[in-house]
């Protein structure tokens, strides 16, 4: 951490200062020039509160000069994750497709699906039991049957899901679901967060609409903290002032979160775009930029989709798409 | 809503789309012009996906012209609601001051704070027990204690209390504070808003960092549709490109949810503006702008806070504050 | 257009509005519903005043349903446009790479990297010689002088040479330059706009850092309404609260464009991360996402380079990604 | 700045930067800590490409620690400038009332709207004459005539003209206007901004809708490096993902931009806002938040004006706001 001190400090404010970090447990380097003094700390300032040291009268700027997240740095881990479910493996080269309709709706629709996606190559089953919804007059998932029917396409199709939990009190529900997904409007909740850190299982979590990187990256950590490193980060569109798309796909989030971590990242054109034609230009997009993985949404009969219909793509779409993911996935690791 | 069809739609589709829309019970009005035809569609059509019927081949656009909100909807609802808490009444020409410390630390704190506070005449204190904090290595509140210390702080200077929920779990907890907070990254938690829909408790509810004025009232709309009427609104400054300060607050939110709903809208400039020094204009501002109220963090020793001190004013400058707080409003409701 | 009226509007206010649009040549469709009075405008509506509309008393909202653009609608222009450069095509099928240095530095520089761009596969030579820099200190181009050392490294080469104009009291000097670049700060200036309309000349259009889509293709319109048809379009990244890249690229931009409008859609990767090491990536992601071409930065010497530097490629690692480009652009229109 | 080097970097690679940062005239100095090494450097680095250095190999990150714009910076110039138009001064205590329609229509338009702003305390009248309009079919302004209205206008009221330039090759025609406007869409427009250092005007700066501070500051540093230092600085709101407002207006900028530069800084609250009942309760926020005055679009008939009727007030609420701002001045300079 960097301190910057205004021109014309007195010593002994300045020494006040000096002290009052030292005895927070940091070493601190000293800089005169003509116009500024900068202090470098040097030592765990993880705990420092930065806003706080520049409110400080006799302070002009802080810099942090070190990443907060510990556990998900890619600086002190330096090899990739590799996330397994089952047969299935995310990150350090290996790629992941999730299908699935938005919502589960009926056995005849998931198993549809599922049936669907697999014969197209999908690797895991994605389907919402639990629904988050803008308004309350809206469909919010059929719940724990919801969660049944999808292990009834697992049976049927040895697919293995993923479904999101909103809620602490639903945990025990999610046992035998196989990764656990948090949506974006819970990326900062943070007891939610602390509870999966508990559980020995996979965990997708979607970047929220407005949160930066290094917010993401500090929800993965509260749930590596509490114990639990398997974790898929997704990048599902931010909320910017264009107004074409639901949400504008923030691709370059993919490269940049290799950089800064070590955890597989996929990236879900669905949610990013809204509208089914856009999704498999984002799609390739994605795979081309260096993606581990997508999550698509799929659904045999989106016109009558309970939700989201308007971004779901037929099976036979789906299929079409997941060809040329294969091919552009191959060309970009030869 | 207004559905707009592509040029050259076989009248056999048009047909379809008009008999598919009339069993969802609504009534079609046609107006063909030269480059368009347009349907306008008559009756609730809260259900209807928008997003879907946009998605169809032969639909050109589709525009909502009624808001999806209902209970919490001006227009339905012409007259202001008064928040009762106590003696303490917000809304409706009813303006009020609530202050005190970003975290609960100890009974010496808060007891001091809120004399400090009430001498200055603030009407509530407001407190946090539970915090969330971005960094699972922060101070994440006092919990439990902390409520009790709240009571404590209440009983000592009959200042109401207001205080934030994050978790369901808690609830019990909570059933002897005065208002109930939640924060801007709960403030799309619905099975939380639900939850809190059934209590006869005020509901202190952020706008969300990247949420619209329409998310915020459909959020109070879960409430409601719940049963629970008091709901206080509050700006609290959203995320932008601007990176001077913490967020940017968008002032103009007030005026405008005075429009389109009846529930007063107060303003948080501590966390809009998260810099003590600009915590004295924008309540100003906010005042002047039409706020029915004020939230703002107050620290006896915002050097060793232990969360936002940067933000938090030292109790005489509140009181200098609130005094020209009174003399501003006083202008302009004169 | 259509315009929303307020319940309870008197039948006589109702009269003078439906009167006074008319009295502007619009065929008005009355709906009445239980709540709401729809009037559906029929006509030349790009002149009306929207905001004024919505402004008026008695009026609730109104929605515009036809785009404001014409010459570069899709609708009016079903088929893609190509725009020639001698033999070089862009749209309808065709790609085109464009590399070069930010800024023309000396002869031996551009003529250098020149040559290994073509060497690499470039179709199209950039280069800046009037430079728009954030700081009065910084470097501007070299002016004049950097248009002739463009002109020398076209006929070392034989690449057209693009280059960005600022001012229109420039325009004569680029009179032997291949393609005008409009720069993001300039595609609201829109006498310099009606100024390139009347040029025989195709024209690089960069979208603004906070332009809609909208916008952007409003800005093409005021190119084309003058007369010249010969544009194509460049997505360069936005501005947005994401704060590890310099821009956040808005890939999904490609597509909705090429539903708008039938001019070609490029990508400039450069600009939009600024940084060197997510240029390749993005490049990537772009083709697999439908981008016409590609506009990125090379230089000989990066780390000496007097402008931009950081995000430059140098030219070995140029030709690795263009030959990646090529293979992922034949594996996307197979 | 602060250079902090990745770990591990071998003594001679740094010792090679050393020497490279010391041959551009800075003065190094350097902490060793366990993880980080920090170059402090001190000097004039304004010059350094920050962006460069920070993509060397060696290097993890860069900070800037002081500013680069130096003319408008408050450090080295701590008393507030006085902008002097005539007897009307802006600035370090000084409040101005600038007001009059969008555009200049009709010198019965103009001179009714200019008697009546004076009348009702205005200090200025602004009016355009050159329009930057998104649609090249829409209305654009009277140009050479407007300018010859409004100095009638002044010549009948003695109020000051403020009028927009759009392009240098107009300068000419703007000799005897009292003050020079900027818009939004011209911050960056740098040719025009070194011009305009030459003339001893004062010039009105806005803020473009998607700039920093820091560039707003850079912009004005043109100006003033060219000689010119008579800069009023003008916030007229910022494009966010808010979607009710035509911008969003951010009023923390004013007391922000006090602190950073000695310059007086007005707000624009009809542009913020774009509807006519949103100015009044914004004016009056500005004025509480400690704008140094206001710029506000009134129109003596909106309904027909050609541009931007929808957020005009009519001369009689002109008149009433223009009471209450006085009024909240004075309580807020109390």
């Amino acid at each position: 951490m960097v301190v910057v001190l205004k021109r014309g400090v007195t010593e002994e404010k300045q020494e006040q200062l000096i002290h009052w970090l030292q005895n927070q447990g940091l070493q601190i380097h000293i800089s005169h020039g003509q116009n500024l003094t900068i202090l470098g700390l040097v030592g765990d300032t993880s705990r420092v509160d930065m806003d706080l040291v520049e409110s400080l009268e006799i302070v002009d700027s802080v810099k942090r000069v070190s990443e907060p997240f510990k556990c998900c740095n890619r600086k002190f881990h330096p090899e990739d994750t590799v996330v397994e479910i089952g047969d299935v493996r995310v990150g350090g080269g290996h790629f992941v497709q999730i299908a699935g309709p938005c919502s589960v709706e009926s056995e005849e629709q998931i198993v549809g699906v599922a049936k669907a996606v697999k014969a197209a190559g999908a690797d895991m089953l994605r389907g919402g039991a639990f629904k988050p919804r803008t308004s309350p007059y809206d469909f919010a998932g059929l719940k724990a049957a919801g969660l049944e029917l999808l292990k009834l396409a697992r049976q049927e199709t040895g697919l293995p899901i993923v479904t999101e939990l909103m809620n602490i009190m639903d945990l025990e529900l999610f046992a035998d679901v196989d990764v656990i997904q948090v949506g974006a409007r819970n990326m900062q909740n943070f007891d939610l967060l602390r509870e999966l850190g508990r559980l020995d299982k996979p965990i997708l979590l979607k970047r929220g609409l407005a949160n930066t990187l290094k917010e993401l990256l500090m929800s993965a950590e509260y749930i590596m903290a509490s114990g639990n490193e398997r974790i898929i980060l997704c990048e599902r569109g931010i909320r910017t002032f264009s107004d074409y798309t639901r949400n504008t796909l923030d691709l370059s989030a993919v490269p940049m979160l290799h950089e800064l971590s070590h955890l597989p990242v996929i990236v879900d054109p669905s949610h990013a775009t809204g509208m089914a034609r856009l999704v498999p230009p984002m799609a390739l997009a994605a795979v081309a930029g260096g993606a581990d993985g997508l999550i698509i949404e799929v659904h045999n009969d989106p016109i009558h989709a309970l939700c989201d219909g308007a971004q779901s793509l037929r099976p036979e779409e789906y299929a079409a798409l997941a060809e040329k993911i294969r091919a552009v996935r191959k060309v970009v690791t030869a």
